[in-house]
């Protein structure tokens, strides 16, 4: 159980921060400063050429393990995944390692036929595209897989997909032109063999994007926004399937595990910047004639917030250990663990940040309002917590219920 | 300690359940549904009908004491506020009883000269015109009024004003003509005599309204936002002073009292409106086959809803009974109490609420995210909870204090 | 909906805070101070002369309504139970008003035959003796009474019970002269009249008095204990059953409501003892140089302790005049939610004052760890806050259900 | 970082947990039975016999690093410690790792001089006498050391004693022969350096053993209880001094460092000890038909409890490594963060533990409410938590300071 930083890691770890300074902390101030002369879904125009920087200084694709991407363990990537959270609106796009992107690229390398790979992996992994990860549907609990109410339907040489998806991030953005799109090719079979993927093209007839989803208020426009959208009668060629028919439901676990260590690793760098935040405001605000740093309840939230965060590495950097030494099954329990853990006390320690700003907290001049944003709603995201709560306690309750 | 409704507010509450249901909830679906007609930072079109049948049926102008208003108790509007609140961006605004209008009236109604309120309480009573308080200031403690930054000057026979304001609410709204502003004339009196407050009507010279702030994404652009604005030499006649000079102080505390029966009332009404959806929501939902209405936490979640919701309202029907009974002095402590225990309460709710919805309950298809920032704001707006606490416990203290 | 005190209720409150200032207080530094020379399971010897005392001063029996008590409604009872929860080991038993026999003597009085009532409730009333109510059961959940595991079993001209019980309170005491024992007469009959209750003297052949049940490592002797007892082919005449076979468990219910209002008034006098001393405590220590009364975590203690007492005062007085005027069924959802919310709140704020106090927090220089193990107690006492959260949101639950 | 167990700690680990089986559980149900034979402030007769099998399996001594001891690091100790925790009544004192002789040992073995370990680190090693250490006082707050009111003074070859302390725990029993005892040998000295520690064995002349104090009504008698000490011109030779004069408060922070890690691996010890019987009782109970287990609210207890437990193992284990690898100072913020973390999760679980066993959870057939009392204890012992977190933050807010 050694989560030590190796070398390799301490190398990444000193050129991202330096990039973290001298490129992505300038951008931040015009960052959502209006809509974009690109338009309201597109990322800003600065973005290119913090990409440029990021590729130079060889930070790209640092998420993907194997050949396809920079082939960092899970607890190598860790750490560096946290820094990214200290401006995760900018830094992972920057650094071509921002979701839902990074889940689909680990998709397709892992599952997608040659071809699928050379079309829209290498486009990707270029970062001349973006693309989407259609699951979410407003009629069904996300948390339920098994109950996805989107068809996939084989037609001859072509599937032929019907459904209603929403909460779609990312698929707003025009430079976005693939979906892989889950949904049911045989509502028959065993419960987790039902489901499968498939490439959409976004310009597919039959596929209509309607609107963009809110979350309090942010319509994330800079990344995409997260689109409701319809497939009406959607054609796509049978060889658009990713894997086998029926593998749709264990390539979306597989894609869980990465995907739960980032977003916690980039919430607790969310966290530290709060806790940045917070301090720094402390000491320079006087109320009463005394800095709120000297105020004993501020103080309490400050060392709630800093004790919480050394918890939640250590819990995280331990499963993505796991993750690399027994694999995503061996750290089921502490994929759950985090997924618990780590949103709700981010999310907790932002509101201490931004009570400590008073009504500066809740707006445009501090990131706080929008980390907030984005913590509360990994609360529910894939699952809301009570449902992960569940599970991980029927696991334990096995351990004594095989005892008795 | 009578809290009982009286037959008169039976009467109101009967008829404004009936324009909640005739006319409030109907128009709810197409409120926010984009920027109005009339421009991003005016209420949407059909204001002005809800207004004309608010008026028909009576119900207008139902906050205000005295002659101006209906002349209700504070008892007696108390429930009425709650009705509001359980669709907050309409339903105050239908019956011309939106902050900060309410408590700018009260001013002008209790402390305007007849000019004064000739000249600008008459059009907010008739819902002509609206209007702004000029009071938060981005360099200062908003919970430390002696501590503001802003200069009111005598000059001959005017008043030359210099300061940095941000979220004064509605000022964003062209129909918006008149700010109370808050400054100090003398900063060597007395600390609780060195403020005033002066008339500025919105388009005098030197006012800036620089941008809207945002409350977690949203603009509040129906309510006429929250804006940045400053006052770089502006000029008004000295008899747009209110009251006296040095009177500043008191007059916000008068305006307190009400303004936090509003609020928590009005925040009652939406932890109500949250229960419903959570309810609602849970008796149709059914992931992994069960109805969420059957899950025992969902079920926790509700039944504290209910429980703090009960102690809430009745604490809030004593401050007010206390207030008309006593008045503001002898319910000091009840009303900090009310200002500690509401916004948190509630945006718990919500919260659960929220949960209770996945993905749909952090956007635009629900009331609750918006709810949601709302309520969080209060925990924050004049003077975070944690400073009402500080001065609560000490008033408590020195009930043991004198006794030793 | 009026929650003022009467005539007669302030008449009474001046009498009690007068008996609790001459004889209670005094009456609490030598109470636990060690076995009492008349045994470990007796109340001191000091008892008597505080009950004498009390008599004269017309301040006995106060609990019980109708003709056999003081005749207070519940809403004139409730605020003489709050003071007299400021000491509660000594207040209500000097009054005659302490639990388990108050309940007992409400059966009594209620449901009891007149030959039952001369023989067992005109005594109790005397404070001759005392009574125990045997209705937990180790094997079942008690807050699943159709469960309960108990047979009282017709036999010719008696009954005949066998059953194995815990937690007795009062029973240890060798002066508790007669029991209330609940149990099944008839396993088949419908789920909520299959139980009764039968008087059963302590010294009935087969009644085996075990041992007695610690609190947290108080044996509550001065209360007569919590015992454990085996009932063994127990045989009492026909005429000891109370009621009717079957009503067992209704009477429990009618049995339930005032004693939750006893219970959590007297919760709220602890919660106030709490507050007293945790503000006492705080003006007097000076760790680090200055009182704690200066620490902003400890002043957010005490105002929060100050609310919620507040909150949980009027709810209970609601719940009380509800009771008085439409009866205990009209009350139910108040009487459950005082049961969720009274005990677990005293039992923070008691949780805050011993940590006010440090090491002298826990022990038994201050009645504070004591009166933390009694709230604590409530949290599970008749069925835990959990069972009776469910119960309040399916009922929540059932306004939108028939909605739909 | 690596957290992993050495071979030379799962060799230990497996001789632990056989141990534990083989003589400690057995030896639970009789061991609060009753007044021991022995007398109420001495072990049950049993403790001799499990000290026997436990040096002869080389399980002793295991706490203490160096020659004297078992020779272990912190890390290699600690997942012992937390074994011990499940039953720490017992296992601790059958292992003579129990406090406070394990921090005595510890300064005897750094501090004493080749004499005082003749005559008291040898027979404390070999478990033929217990030992106390006095330091708490009631007049101070035992979080500021500086404050301490014991008075040492020299006076020619001896130091006379002058002082009252209380919450000192072991000291009643008779098999304690030794205290180390804090006093003030120069209050005008720098506030760090006024302190010294002297040597003063039990039956000095001048030595008053006024009682036991109670921790929520347990005396721990079987662990010599927690005497109130008077010392009135105790005369203990000049040789008695531990180090030099002023060195005492440098001493007792020494102590504290490995105590933090013995106790807090136990309290997660005793979290998992919980987390056991809450499973085991929520498969075994069925109210309303159905196995606690199954109900939504007791799954999310336990989830809650495992993740928090994997995080404060985590937490703990880093704080040990750190003490080994870069000493007690390097380890400064985790050791106070442990004990902001691990006491008040442990008694959170505890409570829940407590509450699925309803009324048996307060009793004495399980030990849930004897380990609650603990944990709560430790909450507040040697300073509340309030003062680390202060502390912690202090330290935090420091990184900004420096910063600006």
């Amino acid at each position: 159980m050694d989560f030590g930083f190796d070398a390799r890691t301490e190398d990444y770890r000193k050129r991202l921060l330096a990039f973290m300074d001298e490129h992505v902390r300038p951008a931040e101030p015009g960052w959502f400063a209006g809509d974009s002369a690109a338009g309201r879904w597109e990322p800003p125009p600065g973005l290119a050429a913090l990409q440029s920087a990021a590729r130079e200084r060889g930070l790209w694709n640092l998420f993907l393990p194997g050949e396809h991407g920079a082939g960092l363990t899970n607890l190598q990537y860790a750490p560096l995944a946290e820094i990214t959270g200290r401006s995760p609106a900018i830094a992972p796009a920057a650094l071509n390692c921002a979701a839902p992107d990074t889940g689909n690229m680990e998709v397709l390398a892992m599952f997608g036929s040659p071809q699928q790979q050379e079309q829209w992996l290498r486009p990707l992994l270029d970062g001349a595209i973006r693309s989407a990860f259609a699951m979410t549907e407003p009629q069904v609990a996300s948390s339920d897989a098994t109950n996805i109410g989107t068809r996939i339907v084989r037609d001859g040489d072509d599937y032929v997909i019907n459904g209603h998806k929403f909460y779609i991030s990312g698929a707003m953005n025009p430079r976005c032109k693939i979906f892989i799109v889950m949904g049911k090719t045989d509502p028959q079979a065993a419960r987790h063999v039902q489901q499968s993927m498939v490439l959409v093209p976004r310009d597919t007839p039959g596929v209509r994007i309607e609107r963009g989803m809110t979350v309090f208020g942010y319509d994330d426009g800079d990344h995409g926004g997260h689109a409701e959208v319809f497939f009406d009668d959607v054609r796509v060629p049978a060889a658009n399937l990713i894997g086998e028919e029926g593998s749709g439901f264990a390539i979306s676990q597989a894609r869980l595990g990465p995907g739960r260590i980032h977003h916690c690793m980039r919430l607790i760098g969310m966290a530290e910047r709060a806790i940045e935040l917070m301090c720094t405001r402390a000491l320079s605000r006087e109320p009463f004639g005394r800095p709120l740093a000297d105020q004993g309840v501020v103080r309490d939230w400050i060392a709630e917030a800093r004790v919480r965060v050394e918890q939640n590495r250590l819990l995280v950097l331990k499963a993505a250990w796991l993750m690399d030494t027994v694999g995503n099954k061996g750290a089921h329990t502490e994929i759950q663990a985090i997924k618990i853990a780590v949103p709700s006390t981010t999310e907790w320690i932002l509101d201490k940040a931004i009570q400590t700003h008073g009504a500066a907290g809740v707006g445009q001049d501090t990131p706080l309002a929008r980390l907030w944003a984005a913590a509360r709603t990994l609360r529910l995201a894939d699952g809301p917590d009570e449902v992960h709560k569940r599970s991980l306690a029927r696991r334990e309750l096995g351990r004594y219920r095989s005892a008795r």
